[in-house]
C-alpha cells in the first residue's frame, strides 16, 4: 500500500478499507488461537515492555457475557510516572520525521491486526458486545481510523514545504532569506477511553497524536482495559524493535473508587487530551483550557414523513435501536412521527399503525433466534439497566414492552434486555428530550412535519446529535432537512433501509461527530482533527 | 490571475506578491487624488452604502500628527440592527459557492486597491505610522494577507468532493449510498481591530470569515477607523453590484465611553471573534468560549551571541526597534548580550561596547534627516508615551537617552519620540521582563549564552513572543537555539543583517503569530486559521 494510493482514497471518500472486516476471510486458526490467548489472560497479569519491572498491577473488568470478574491485572503506574515517562519518550519522538514516524506507525497497526480475533473476544468480555462487531469495530474498523488519521497526519504535515529560498528583488539587489517549516508536536497528549468502544473511539486521537509527534498516555475506562492494552503491547514492541523509547504509548490503570484521570489532564505537561464518554466529564475536559477532542453524547433523531415501504422503514429503524441494544453513540432514540400519519404509494399509515409497524418489526427481530442475540449483545453495565428501568417506571402507561425473551444460547448468563418504547407527545419534552442511552427509544407523536423539524433541529442545537435518520419521499422537505439540519451541524441519513444503517460511519468517508454541535467538538478525521495537535513554526535565517 | 497559480505559490512559501508595495508603481496622479480624497473626508459624515438612512454618526479619530481630531463621522448603529443585519445577509451570503464567494472577494480587493493612497493618509493620520509604511501594510501587504486567506480557504473548501457514490460490497449485493460533504459556515464573526495596524491585522480575519460563508461585523478601535471604512464600503459597494446584501460586511462604530465590543462579542448568535490587541480583553475574548482567533501582545527577545560584523547587527537592532517606534508587534525589546561580550572574527565586543554600538547605531539613524523621520512615524496615542516615561522615571540610571531630536519636516506638531534603552542585569527579571509597548529598549546582561537562552526560552513560554531575533555563528548554538525557542512555539530570525528586518512578516511565506504561545491563539495563515471557522457535514442518501 502507497502512501499516494491512501492520500487519494482519503480524499475520494469512497469506499475503501485496508483491514478485512470479515472474520471469515482470515486464516481459521486465527480464531482458534485468539480464543486461547484470551482464555490464558484470564486470572493473570497483562505485562507490558514498556514496564517491565512493575510490581503493582491492578483490574477490575467484569464480562457482560460472564457477570464475573476477568481476573486481568495491568501494569499501575503513578501519574508521576507516567508523566516522566512521557516527557522522556516525547523528546525522542518528536525528532522523528513524518515519513518515519508513518512508517513505524503502520507497522504497530499490522501488528494488532494478527491479534484481531482476541481483541475481538477482549472486546466481548468488557463491552458486551456481539463477536461479530467486537471483530468489526475493535479489530478493522478502528485500524482503519487509525491508518485514516495517518494519512490525514502525513498530508497536513508536507503542507509546508521543509524549506525554501525566499527572494525578494529590492531593486538594486536581491534579498535572500533562507527558511524552514516545522509542525512542532504540542507535547504530551492523553487519550481517555469509554467503556462501550475501548479501541474504536480511542486509537484515532491516540494515532493523530503520535503521527504528528506528541507522546501518548491511553487511559481506558477501569472496565474496558484489555482491548487497548493489546494495542499498547503491540505499539511497545514495534518501538523497542526500531531501538525507540516504547512510553511513546502508555497505559494508566486507575480504579473506579480512585479514578487518576483528573490528575494526568490537569498535570500542566499535558498538552492535549482526547475524550469519549458522558457530558459531564466532557464539559470538565472542554473547561481546561487545553487542546480537546470530544465526543459527548447526543440525542439521535429520526424523522419520518413520507417512504416508498413502511415495513422497510420500521425494520430498519428496530434494528438500528436494537443493534448492541442503543450502547452506539450513532443510535436513534427519537422517532418523530405525525399524527396524521406517514405517506407511502400504498396510501397513508396512521400514527397507530406506525407505531405498531415499529413494534412489529421489533418483534420480529427479537423472536428471530438467529439475530436477536447477536443484535443486542450484552448490556454493558448494571447502571443502564437501572436507568432504563427508572425511567420506565415513570411512563409504565406509555412503554411498549414485547412479551419475548431472548435468550444467548453461548451465554445464558449474559446480561441483556429487549429494547422498550415509550410514546409521547412532542408537547411533553420532559420525557423524551434527553440523552436515554441503551435500549429504549421514544415515538414522538408531532403536528406533522413543520413541528417535527423545528423540534429535531431544537434538540440537535441545545443537546447535541451525531446522527439524523431521516425517511422522506419529498425532494424540498429532503434539501429542507439538510438544510436545517446542518445549520445545526447535524449530518443527515436519508430514507436507509435494507443493510444501510444510520449507526455505522465508515472509515475514509464518513465523517464521525460533526463537531459543531452539543456532542462533541472534534470529528473523526478531518484536517483540524490533525491540525490543533502541532504549531507550524517558521524560521528564517541570512545566508 | 489563475487560482491554480496561487495556490501553489501559498504552497512555495517563496516571494510572491500579488499587489505591488512600492507606492512610485503605481499611476502619479493617484497620490493626489488619494490625498484629495483624504481631505475632501476631513470633517465630513463617512457613509456607508449598506446603511444609507443612518442618520446616527460619530467619530473620535486624532491624528498622531497634525494632533487634531480628524473630525470624520461613521454610521452608528445598535448592536441588535448589526446582529439583525448581519443575520440577514448570513443566510444569504452561506448560499454561495466557494468559488463564487472567491471570485466576489477578489473583485473587492481590486477595488480596494484603487484606494490605496487614500488609505495610507488615512492610516498616517489615525496610527502615526510614516506615509510609505501606511501605504504597503495597510494597502498592498494587507491585501495580500486577505489574498492569502482566500486562497488557502478555497483550497481548504475543496478538500472533500461536494458528492461521491460509496459503494461497498456485501458479498451477494452492492450497497451504494450516494454523500454529500459540505463546508457549513458557523455565523456572525465579530472582528476587533487595534488603533496600530488597522487593516493589515484586520482583513486576514474579515476575509477568512467571508470566504468560509460567514457574515462579518467589523468592531475597529474607536481611534482608527477610517482605513478599514474604506475597506468596508468597497467591499458594501461590489456586494451591491452582484445583487447582494451589502451587510454581508459592516462596520461596528463606538466610543471610547462607551464600548459596544463586549455586547457583540458576547451575543449568542456571533460564533466566531477575530481580536487584536493587548492581553487583558485578549484574555477576555479566549475565556467566552467561542471560536476565537487572537493576537494578544509578546516579549520579543534579541539573542546576541556572534557575528560577523557587529556593526551591521547593531545597525539592523537599533533599525528594528526604531522602526514605527516600536509599536509593531514584531518589533525586539530585550537585547541579550552576554558579560563576556560579542564573538566576531576580528575579535570579541566586550558587552560595554557592544552596548554603546547599539546606541551608535540608533545614534546614527536618529540624526540621518533623510531616515529618522520616516523610520519613527509618530507615537499613536500620549498613553504610550507616558508608560514609557513612567518606566524610564523608575530606571534613570540605567537609560540611555540619545540628545538627539528629530524633527518631523512636514508635521511639526507630530508626537514623536527618540527610542530610550534601559540597560540591565539579568537578574533584575521585574525591570524587563513585561511588555514595554512603544519605543523603549532593554539591553539585558547575562552571564553567558546558556543563560541567554534559558530567559528567552521562559519568557516566550511565560509571556509569548511573536519574534526572536539571534546573532550567531556557531551552528549548533543555532540548531539549540532553533529548537528550544521553537519548543515554545517561537521562530527564529537568524543574523538578520542589511535589508532583512525582524518586524517583516510577508503574506505567501510567514507565519505571522505562532498561536503556540501567550503572544495568540492563531497564525496568518495556516489551514486552522480557516477550518476553525466552519464545519465539514457529509450527508448520506439511499438511492
Amino acid at each position: 500500500m502507497q502512501i499516494a494510493d491512501l492520500l487519494k482514497a482519503n480524499r475520494e471518500r469512497k469506499f475503501f478499507a485496508h483491514y478485512n472486516e470479515n472474520p471469515k476471510a482470515y486464516n481459521e486458526d486465527l480464531n482458534a488461537s485468539g480464543l486461547n490467548a484470551f482464555q490464558t489472560k484470564l486470572n493473570s497479569n497483562f505485562t507490558l515492555p514498556g514496564n517491565p519491572n512493575t510490581s503493582n498491577f491492578y483490574g477490575e473488568e467484569i464480562s457482560p457475557y460472564l457477570q464475573t470478574g476477568l481476573g486481568i491485572h495491568y501494569p499501575k503506574l503513578s501519574a508521576d510516572e507516567l508523566i516522566s515517562n512521557a516527557n522522556s519518550a516525547f523528546n525522542q519522538w518528536r525528532k522523528l520525521s513524518p515519513q518515519q514516524r508513518f512508517d513505524i506507525l503502520f507497522e504497530t497497526l499490522d501488528a494488532v491486526s494478527k491479534r484481531f480475533f482476541e481483541i475481538a473476544y477482549a472486546t466481548m468480555h468488557t463491552t458486551g458486545q456481539s463477536f461479530l462487531m467486537s471483530f468489526q469495530a475493535s479489530g478493522p474498523h478502528a485500524c482503519d481510523r487509525a491508518l485514516e488519521v495517518m494519512v490525514t497526519g502525513i498530508e497536513q504535515l508536507q503542507y509546508y514545504p521543509n524549506e525554501v529560498d525566499w527572494v525578494k528583488n529590492m531593486g538594486k539587489f536581491d534579498l535572500t532569506l533562507h527558511k524552514n517549516y516545522k509542525a512542532v508536536p504540542k507535547g504530551i497528549g492523553l487519550v481517555i477511553g469509554c467503556s462501550t468502544f475501548p479501541t474504536w473511539n480511542t486509537v484515532p486521537g491516540v494515532y493523530a497524536d503520535l503521527i504528528t509527534g506528541n507522546s501518548v498516555i491511553i487511559k481506558p475506562h477501569p472496565k474496558a482495559v484489555y482491548p487497548i492494552a493489546i494495542f499498547v503491547e503491540e505499539m511497545q514492541n514495534v518501538f523497542i524493535k526500531h531501538n525507540l523509547n516504547p512510553n511513546i504509548v502508555q497505559l494508566a490503570i486507575d480504579s473506579t473508587t480512585e479514578p487518576i484521570t483528573k490528575i494526568l489532564a490537569e498535570h500542566p505537561d499535558v498538552k492535549l487530551i482526547d475524550y469519549t464518554g458522558g457530558n459531564t466529564f466532557g464539559d470538565y475536559v472542554e473547561s481546561l483550557g487545553k487542546t480537546c477532542f470530544t465526543e459527548k453524547a447526543g440525542i439521535n433523531s429520526v424523522i419520518v414523513d413520507s417512504c416508498q415501504n413502511f415495513n422497510a422503514v420500521a425494520q430498519n429503524i428496530a434494528f438500528s435501536f436494537s443493534l448492541y441494544s442503543g450502547q452506539m453513540c450513532t443510535a436513534p432514540q427519537n422517532i418523530y412521527i405525525p399524527e396524521s400519519g406517514v405517506n407511502t404509494p400504498d396510501g397513508v399509515i396512521s400514527y397507530e399503525n406506525a407505531v405498531e409497524g415499529i413494534r412489529m418489526a421489533l418483534k420480529g427481530l427479537m423472536e428471530n433466534p438467529k439475530a436477536a442475540a447477536p443484535t443486542l449483545g450484552a448490556i454493558q453495565n448494571d447502571g443502564t439497566i437501572s436507568r432504563i428501568e427508572d425511567k420506565i417506571a415513570q411512563h409504565q402507561a406509555q412503554t411498549i414492552q414485547l412479551d419475548v425473551k431472548v435468550e444467548n444460547a453461548e451465554f445464558n448468563t449474559a446480561r441483556m434486555r429487549v429494547p422498550s418504547i415509550i410514546t409521547t407527545d412532542a408537547a411533553d419534552s420532559s420525557t423524551y428530550m434527553q440523552e436515554c442511552f441503551g435500549p429504549l427509544v421514544f415515538i414522538v407523536k408531532t403536528s406533522g412535519f413543520d413541528e417535527t423539524l423545528k423540534i429535531v433541529k431544537d434538540s440537535a442545537a441545545k443537546h447535541g446529535a451525531i446522527t439524523c435518520l431521516a425517511y422522506t419521499t419529498d425532494k424540498s422537505k429532503m434539501e429542507q432537512i439538510e438544510d436545517e439540519m446542518n445549520s445545526v451541524f447535524t449530518p443527515v441519513s436519508f430514507n436507509f433501509t435494507g443493510a444501510a444503517f444510520v449507526n455505522q460511519h465508515a472509515a475514509f468517508s464518513d465523517l464521525h461527530v460533526s463537531g459543531g454541535n452539543p456532542s462533541g467538538n472534534a470529528t473523526f478525521t478531518n484536517a483540524e482533527y490533525i491540525n490543533k495537535r502541532y504549531i507550524w513554526i517558521g524560521n528564517r535565517y541570512m545566508l
